[in-house]
């Protein structure tokens, strides 16, 4: 079995990708690069519905009964509130009970038992799996493996490695739509169609080399290829050529630069993100890096548009003044709610509800 | 931003308390000086009919209809089983869903987040935070901070630094008011206003220097100036002279003893407390005081008066004797109870639910 | 109060089963010695009901509404995923709200409260508690304690000591049911009582002496004296001769061994266990020990009937290789989803809901 699942994990992403879909729609949420145009334009639509049905107590108890005979394990053995909070709450508002695993120290390893088998127990319990996992790969291998088994239950990708967290980025890119098209967001609905970032400057800034939600974000945006990138980062700290190899193969635009200043003016939006120094490989490497001319102060944002959308994954240090929190620019607490929605939809998306979702918005709601 | 909080929490407490309350109503649940006695004497009366509609199956099930469109975070970074489970507990018997952070190594902060930027994530994913905080003034700070977001939600203090305990305290004097004035609990439902405790005789025994529950009891005491409290407690750890000096000013009686003995015979309420030494500021410090003639035994009790209410906010040690658990006095487990029952009325009260409430009581029991 | 108890203790079982009874129906789920063959019998074809039931959406919700009115404290004091997510999830699948604790050391005994007062407060805010306790007879000493107090709840034993795992049992015994006469088991119900294990052989593998999961199921199996059990181990494990003499008792016949491999044609269902080294009195004991003739392996399986039921209560460490898993004969992954069905059906049991659950698959099932 596992050496069936190490010659899968062996092909190249495009093929693997295909095997996480089954009667072509996406089963396990694990690589931003399953994720089509079409897919994250009626994701992001169904977030939008969820959120606007949630807001009246009648359209709260709607969305609690849909999946109120589903439950689900999250298996999050890397640190995390934030996204396990996001995660738990979105649960909950589509009526799901959860478990969690998040000390391995709890769990049955210490009498021996192996990672894999832990994960078969739970396929026999729960109806999904959300796991959040420090080993690049496995939660990947973890859904190959699920697919072997006689109980297939979807896997969701809660932050893996350093490489990939591809809710955050459908999170993110969700956040993106509401700032540049918010109104017309579920007009969708009724078949109006269009482009939704036409010529944005977005710029990433900060350590893009460890910061796996400016990757995963960057896959996503190859699907709306009239954007254009600035990566800004000390060079040490630069995006991976990977990422940039990615863009060219998809005809991005992109810039790569040191100083955030020349830019601030001109942009549409700014993904700020801090230093992941946790990830240091000596003990103190990034503490020479001269981090400040990358910060957010209320003196800079006085030289932005007035319509710039300020985002951050969280949690944040230095790079963000407090100060800024009450520009109405500042898009990162919308951000962070924005995650809950988005993951509601992604639950109902994987257990077939967004239909039922939908019916109810247009039976309710004008757009 | 926290310049202002800064200079919210320099004023007196008389100033604050209005800042916790919205539209003429409690909104934060934060400090016991924030209860008026109508206020005390209505939710007393909230929490009662919640405990006996709860006593049926087809009311449990109105009960927990009420808020199941709501979701808690319990932010509880002292350790604490009781209180967390009360709350848990009161949640689900309203039907909210809870999610919790207890142990701040899980949480972000080890990736460099603030505690303040947390509770911003929290007031983003939630409806309401319960948090119980080691720092004082904390939980106090927290509502004052929120106050200034764009989404506010109501903060309740689950305990706060060696300070205060407010909710401890309303379970406090409803056990009191259950000893005292049981059956007529509800008919101020009826508009029978009486007065609960004339001319009672109250002792505080124990570590009254270091036990918040007593500050925070004393404070709503202030509110029945016909009590007497007789502080019961080795002069190295009598109660502080803040609280005597606002008993005080409360016209509210008292008397100072060392010895609980004496005073047995003429008790209605004896509310005993362990020893806090995990506050001493030397090691073994408290081990030197002789705390023995502070303990109550079956033999004790046979001085006591029959209709003697025994309290303690538990955990206790040697201050009571379980023998003295099978006595009809003693009402420390119902009060154990009561903590349920009181935190689903706060509960009720913070969503505005108590209208519901009082109406389904009224139409389906009598007094 | 716990000199009464100490007493009931001091009893043999058979005296002490009958006080965990009430009304003439197991009140508390204790000892393997508590269930006769009508009990064992009734509750499989119930766990095998709330199995079927729950495959629709409507059964599930109809389940899920049986006891959403209670609450249950998961008090697992020793380390447990496995067990503790089958309760959790068979709460969840009744409608049960749940809370736990499972690391005493953010209980308040580190405020010095003895774990008797905990379980008193729990038993003021829970309706069962379920309770896996390191401490041999701890969870029996329990529910005699609770039998004394005013508020008695039943107690659930999630594995006691190297004792006791009575809910283990009852599993492992539905799996035999449902691979020797399943598509009969719930014919019961309209009165077709029938012999499950006419002649069946089944083998218990491994560490004997140590593995409380042989134990509790040789105490069941005493209900089945047709079957026979061969006990497979190095002499240095082998099973207590406090159980070959309960089996000799109930005229159940036996034979020992220590090797597999002449045995396996016969079999007509294994039950594999692993080493419990983590009980070694010396360090490194265990390892002395060949026990790679006890391991099962693809190979081996060509030898076995092509009905063998391989069981193992997990989690496995070399016994059963990977390769297994995709043989039919391999019950072990529906072995655990199996303990969530038992356990559902244990919690409908004690709460008097198994009438509307068996009326409920009578109107809309047949057989």
């Amino acid at each position: 079995m596992s050496d069936h699942v190490d010659s899968i994990l062996a092909q190249p992403a495009r093929e693997r990708v295909e095997l996480l879909s089954r009667a072509d729609r996406i089963f396990h949420v694990i690589l931003a690069q399953q994720f089509s145009r079409t897919f994250i334009d009626e994701i992001c639509m169904l977030a939008e519905m969820i959120r606007r049905i949630h807001t009246a107590r009648q359209g709260a108890d709607f969305l609690r009964q849909q999946l109120a005979h589903r439950r689900a394990m999250l298996y999050f053995i890397q640190p995390s509130t934030r996204t396990f909070l996001s995660f738990t709450s979105a649960c909950q508002i589509m009526g799901i009970r959860h478990n969690e695993v998040r000390d391995p120290k709890t769990s049955s390893e210490v009498k021996g038992e192996t990672e894999e088998d832990a994960v078969r127990v739970f396929s026999q319990y729960f109806d999904v799996i959300i796991m959040r996992h420090p080993a690049e790969g496995f939660v990947e291998k973890t859904a190959h493996m699920i697919n072997e088994m006689q109980r297939t239950i979807p896997i969701i990708n809660g932050g893996s490695g350093k490489d990939q967290h591809p809710t955050q980025a459908l999170l993110d890119i969700y956040t993106l739509y509401q700032c540049f098209s918010g109104g017309s967001l579920v007009r969708r609905a009724a078949g109006v169609k269009a482009d939704p970032f036409p010529g944005k400057k977005i710029a990433m800034v900060g350590d893009l080399k460890r910061g796996r939600t400016v990757r995963s974000l960057c896959y996503l945006l190859c699907r709306y290829p009239e954007v254009k990138i600035h990566f800004v980062s000390p060079p040490e700290l630069a995006i991976g050529d990977d990422i940039l190899e990615y863009l060219k193969e998809h005809n991005v635009a992109f810039e790569s630069a040191q100083e955030l200043d020349p830019l601030l003016p001109e942009l549409d939006a700014v993904y700020m993100t801090r230093l992941q120094d946790e990830h240091d490989e000596a003990p103190g490497e990034s503490a020479k890096l001269d981090y400040s001319n990358l910060y957010l102060t209320p003196q800079k944002l006085t030289r932005c548009k007035p319509t710039l959308a300020i985002l951050h994954p969280l949690p944040r240090r230095q790079e963000i003044h407090p100060d800024c929190d009450a520009d109405p620019r500042a898009k990162y607490w919308q951000q962070v709610q924005n995650g809950m929605w988005m993951r509601a939809a992604l639950l109902a998306y994987v257990f077939n509800s967004e239909g039922r979702i939908k019916d109810y918005y247009l039976e309710n709601y004008t757009y």
